[in-house]
């Protein structure tokens, strides 16, 4: 073989190509899923008030104590939660703490597109399930031999929940793996599997900062499973990168945690915004998924995805348009400000008359 | 083979030991290499001034402005620096994105304890090479056929310094192969190597904000090499979690970086402070390593490492202790304040007299 040099040893990667982050103030950005409201004041508190001089130490290693004040939230041991720099730094844990079998593992053939570049990165095999023709999950083609499951509840980018009962189905067929359920979205309308951590010593729940707690730019995830499961994510961490989350993040997360009050104003104002834009694109002639989330996943029945995505691009709206496979006809749009979804409406009434 | 149930799956691994953090304030805390002064008051600054409705959105997944703050300061282009959640973060990411060779990458059989642990996480063959007698590095001991090269200059724990005239034999002599350099250390007294990364394009430096900047709670670090390499060790960031710096610490970064003379003084302090203490240790029997770090690596010619961390701990005086060969009697002791040497210098003559 030819003597490369060093490039021979370099790695072999297909990079994630993340969703376009446009600069300008301008714009109207509906593209990454992103709260349209800013965090809670308190958090603000939090961060002004922090005392810079603590910085000179490291942080705690296991978050303390955010870990503890979402352990008491929702109604777990300290012990039960697991907290990282955003919730890719918690499903990246969770991949390599639990999906270590030469089964492959089961996730939709239309979900979040970071799974398949874990599986490649750390050689878990993975096999994608077709959703169903509606873009629901069928618990039912869960039900064969695998080396675990993940899948989002609600699922993206489709909006969809699936009901507590149905993932009861899909746990009692597979206590012999681990279940991963991806919550990133659930404060937006779905129903939580947090009690059902008691029953099943198999099930992860992953949560984040990012979407429900308008803490995108502070990087703040956690999951919650039991505390053997919990202790398998701290030793992959404590292998990789001890401390994950600074002392300001902490902070803040704490702060927003306990500013229930807000959290759950900012989520009826979402829903509320949420439903009224559902029902402003099904006038205009758009199929629009059931949402149970912060963003709506349509389809229009007369304009292409890709001719509406372009056409709000140059007006300066953004919205995530996806070039793959079933789902290239659909846009997925996030919930913003009223004002944000007025001027939204009035773009696409130009465009559809 | 017995049905283990969902344990069959669950990862295999030896977690990483953290030093002791100790969490009563009335402690002196010498056992993390952590800076003896806090963050310059710019950081303060851009803590308490930073407004937090920006983090509704995700942070620039690069880390900008902190990346091009840095290259400015190195003189470097923006895309040879690679920002990181703390210099753990950014080492792994250079293991995985640079040691993928059957042959097995080289380090001192003294060093940074996590480097071994990141070998096995990642199924890297390694091989180590044992210092000289005198803690040094032995250039000459590294040309012989291997998959890539790391060490820290300066050492840890020996905190000694290697020159700038031996790394470029070891980098003449190793061509074919990425060599990393963790300098850590290296502002408190080694000579940096940032001016070979334009004749050296298999060269690559890690750094750390935690050190010399006074940010360990602030979870910082970069790399600084090609744009080549560092094109690498974004294709794996991005490949695992793709915004790992937040907007805070990103803010908080650029400030540190602005206020060079805060940063200068405050490396003079902790040199001036480091050359009085060796002095006091010499003293009173202490053999003390040239430390070209924030911190000695010490040797009593009478009491044991083992007897003196005990006596000093129960004097709520907190050093590092390693019990593995080779240096299982000596002591790693930060550099505190002033003060802190001072009680410290009081309690050894207690035991030693």
């Amino acid at each position: 073989m030819e003597n490369q040099g060093f490039r021979k040893n370099l790695i072999n990667i297909e990079p994630y190509v993340a969703g376009e982050q446009p600069k300008n103030d301008n714009i109207i950005k509906l593209n990454a899923n992103e709260n349209a409201y800013p965090p809670s004041p308190e958090v603000q508190k939090a961060i002004s008030g922090f005392d810079a001089a603590k910085l000179r130490l490291y942080p705690d290693f296991s978050g303390e104590p955010l870990k503890s004040t979402l352990a008491e939230y929702y109604g777990l041991k300290p012990a039960q939660v697991f907290v990282g720099n955003g919730s890719d730094d918690v499903l990246a844990a969770a991949f390599r703490a639990f999906f270590n079998s030469d089964m492959p593992i089961l996730y939709p053939d239309v979900t979040y597109s970071f799974y398949p570049v874990w599986c490649d990165i750390l050689r878990i095999p993975y096999k994608t399930i077709p959703l169903k023709e509606d873009f629901t999950i069928d618990v039912n083609d869960y039900a064969q031999p695998n080396g675990g499951i993940i899948f989002p509840n609600p699922n993206a980018p489709t909006s969809i929940a699936l009901e507590k009962s149905e993932i009861v189905k899909l746990l009692d067929a597979n206590r012999d793996v681990v279940v991963v359920i991806d919550e990133t979205y659930i404060d937006f309308g779905g129903e939580s599997c947090v009690d059902l951590l008691d029953k099943y010593d198999n099930l992860v729940l992953t949560r984040t900062f990012s979407k429900s707690r308008s803490l995108a730019g502070m990087r703040l995830g956690f999951a919650m499973a039991s505390e053997e499961l919990i202790s398998y994510m701290n030793a992959v961490k404590d292998s990789y990168n001890s401390y994950p989350v600074d002392a300001v993040a902490i902070a803040a997360g704490v702060s927003a945690v306990n500013d229930d009050k807000y959290f759950k104003d900012t989520l009826a104002k979402v829903i509320s915004t949420r439903e009224r834009l559902a029902k402003a694109l099904e006038d205009m002639g758009f199929t629009v998924a059931k949402s149970a989330a912060n963003f709506l996943f349509a389809e229009h029945n007369k304009f292409t995805a890709q001719e509406i995505f372009n056409f709000l691009r140059d007006k300066g709206i953004f919205v995530r348009y996806f070039n793959k496979p079933r789902i290239d006809n659909r846009l997925r749009i996030t919930v913003g400000t009223d004002e944000q979804t007025d001027k939204m409406i009035s773009a696409l009434k130009e465009l559809i008359g």
